[in-house]
């Protein structure tokens, strides 16, 4: 059903198009399960009204947003105060100070609004696939059964020798 | 359906009793949107095999789990190793580095395994409680709708007036 | 006239009523150089429609905003994204991390977007109420007299004794 | 009139010829909105009478004034505390601690000398020119207007594809 | 006897093949005094099946472990859980935080399971396989008097010379 | 034999006697399972010929050496330099910097001289206790036996139950 | 001679009266070794002034300078910018980052400009004392015996009972 | 007279040779005023003998000592505790943690030994020089007068031009 459907669709936004080689890996499990997703800019500074018009209208198309951005990243944080749908938030590793600014910015959130924060920089944009790939099967029991092999398949490629 | 049941229960864990002041925060939003929990003591370090045994048949009864642990904490992701339910992670506060160091260990995971992790401390375990909610909401059209009366409720309980 | 007297109200704005204590130090030297304010609780995250209406209807009623927030602080950069006016940003002090989270959240600020940022904590408050004053007395000659009597006077209370 | 000219005019000092890659980025805007601006160099530690002789007279000349600084960065502060003009800091990032040395030597002013600063390096010098058009812009309407155009371009310069 | 033969041997695990060029730098010491070593991959959170059949079982076939991991390295820790073998920890350096994460996922371990943990990087790895054989010579002399010759060498070949 | 009974008897230095209240957690484990130990202070910095004399002959007294310091924490690496013995290190909190000096002087030893670092503070000392019985236990099969017990008897007491 | 007296006179200046609690504790030396100095409050930033009145002329009265301040903490390096007199640093610990921030401000001098820095706090007010009577030791045999002395006796207080 | 002479020797130590790319910053200033030094390999870790040798013996040949090291920088600190002759400490910056690790190591030293600790690498080796110069002029006039003579050279050398 198409209500199931939209359910499915992840919606990706980042800070600056120079986010997008780092974000990109977040396709990858996306990709890998099938699962349906719209990259998109969204600037919190350079375009609020964007922000504000896209976040109070995911529920309508997304199932779950995952946000990218570096430095004082001000975006997951802010497209979650504007929607119940989870969001899942990348710290994108910054010039001088290496992503710490960007992932105090996104996981210190005050209670009362929440994001879901992965590792600083590619490995975290990863993992924000996968993880959304996890809260999407929570519902779906033929993603759960995809998710688990791919699972397995990582297991299984790790191989005992070091060289 | 009892299936669905089972889909709502969270699973709250964390390393030591003396986490539970701090972890009983995440109990607010599941309390106060009717979700059911059940709230153990499972060290990753003090009892690996309690952890297994957990992780292993956590699908089997709960939707998603929330693990909080202070220092080199290594509950969360290790959790995370062991099971497709999505994990939410708490940074305890230590008594050195004042949670830093739980930070780190817990969002820096590595790209394959991932972990939700909220802020450091009460905060993080409160949003822990209402991220899983968000997350529960996805495939439960009654929770959206309660989910979306108590932000509003927060929202307005904000007066403009700063005393 | 008016339109000047409009130019000489400031907005301090803060993301919760606990603010208050650390960003009342704000109103001292505003009182000091008789500078008109209000004080208002705007929460970024738990009342986002409250901060877009204040952000862009600012430049209505003051001259510039000081806006304070604690962990991951997203009100000043926020405010600043919404209106042309110069938004001063103090950093409030956080339990466990001390308000480093709350600094970088506010000053690494992204080409395009910037924030006045102010030290950690009472200090800061304190001295967005001086910058304040500083940058309305650019335009303002009587002001400029009293900023400079008030910084004579703190200049001539340093006694040489160190008890 | 010559006296709103003086107004108009920006000073941008900085502790060595080697900050000035860095320090450019503070005349883009300034140069966008037509605002004059003088670069000089003023090295609080190695030139500290001249410090002296430059923020004494500053306001006979300038409105206000961009300083930016590396390391155990003194120029911001130390500029502040000789004249109530406002005064714009920049830490410049340092080589082996990233700057975030110069950040807190900057920015965490004792009460009662304040100094508004901008992110560490490129994106804080820039914002620094930003900032200075927007406090200028508080007494002039005509560079309101230019002002608001730019920041309207720069949210339409933002396209929403990634690549 | 075999017996000692086993008390010989050194496993040296670690969580990706591409921690091998830093952990190979533990094997110097080792290979200058004879001792015998086995080095695996072994993924705290992409074989954890893996992890606890290592564990468990290693008492029977090797003396000591060394274990390297980056980012949130809990592969140390979590051997240590499952084995009373001494665990030495090598925090491998990370992208973005530079092996801080590592060092304190490795080193902040809570009371009642302990790491001995070395350097970030190269260095520390090298100090893992030194410290593997003063551990192994508490019990043999023979390797005491290798051991002391290898310290002795260590000291003849600083020269007084800077260049 | 005598011999057996020198190797199992643990030294316990520390630079101050400030800080046994802290490195008395390292008798913990020591006591439980009837380890010998002689704790001592010897100051890196204002007994420097203690140390050197120390050091030199830990061997003819002592299996291993247990070295707690804070601050600039230089008697584990120093003693390491002096004695082929394995040297636990535990940084004791300082009061500025909470420990994050002491970790860091203690740990991060260039390739040539290992420090078996343990945790910041009372948790860092307790595992001093315990890693000092695991060495020891490599080559005394009673030891093994009470430490697994003592392990198990750990494990044994962590309840289920959160209070 | 008078010049030889001049010659052993310390000045001690510090930011502001609540520095002096900390900074007290650089008389402890001074006055065991009958070193003649003079405390006074000299604020780089409320009386920049007065501290270009002192450093310029300091060399007429002292031989060396201790300085104290936190936060942004420009009083040892302006000082030492205006006087060939050694100065010496001490970070005093501030609110919310414990000293950080005042030592990289005193220590990170960029080449040109130098200062002695000490440890934070307390022990570095201490050291300060105990350096600057080094520093005049150097011309003084006098000094020399009684320095030795007061540090054989420093020696000789360090008991070896940890209790 | 020799004995003046001997007054004015400087000792340069370091850990390594590796340092000495680093340390050789510090001749620059010595050169320059005609202050003769020796610079030496001198490892806490690896030659502890060597440096105790050094230090015990270092009053009878040299003035003061200028002592580099990195990581865990024992070097400066332990030097300061065999010598009543000033030790000006200098963090070599490491590659992990940039010389953080090396900072806090040499400054953060406990009451009773002192290190007049300079900034990270470069800038920190060359300020040795020119501190130790300073110090040597506390009882030389003619050094004195170079000295000055150096500083007003690098004064004026600083244009007002950015580039």
């Amino acid at each position: 059903m198409s209500q199931v459907n939209k359910k499915m669709k992840v919606a990706i936004i980042m800070g600056s198009q120079s986010d997008w080689p780092v974000m990109e890996n977040a396709t990858t499990v996306l990709n890998a399960l099938d699962i349906p997703y719209k990259a998109m800019v969204v600037s919190a500074h350079r375009t609020p009204k964007r922000l504000v018009e896209f976040a109070e209208n995911a529920e309508n198309e997304y199932s779950l947003i995952i946000a990218g951005a570096g430095g004082a990243a001000h975006l997951p944080g802010m497209a979650a105060s504007m929607t119940w749908l989870p969001v899942i938030g990348v710290p994108v590793m910054s010039k001088a100070l290496k992503g710490m600014d960007s992932l105090l910015s996104i996981v210190q959130m005050p209670k009362g609004v929440a994001v879901a924060t992965q590792a600083i920089g590619e490995a975290g944009a990863f993992n924000a696939g996968l993880i959304a790939a996890q809260m999407l099967a929570m519902g779906n029991e033929d993603l759960q059964v995809k998710l688990k092999a791919w699972r397995q398949a990582q297991t299984d490629s790790v191989a005992w020798e070091t060289v």
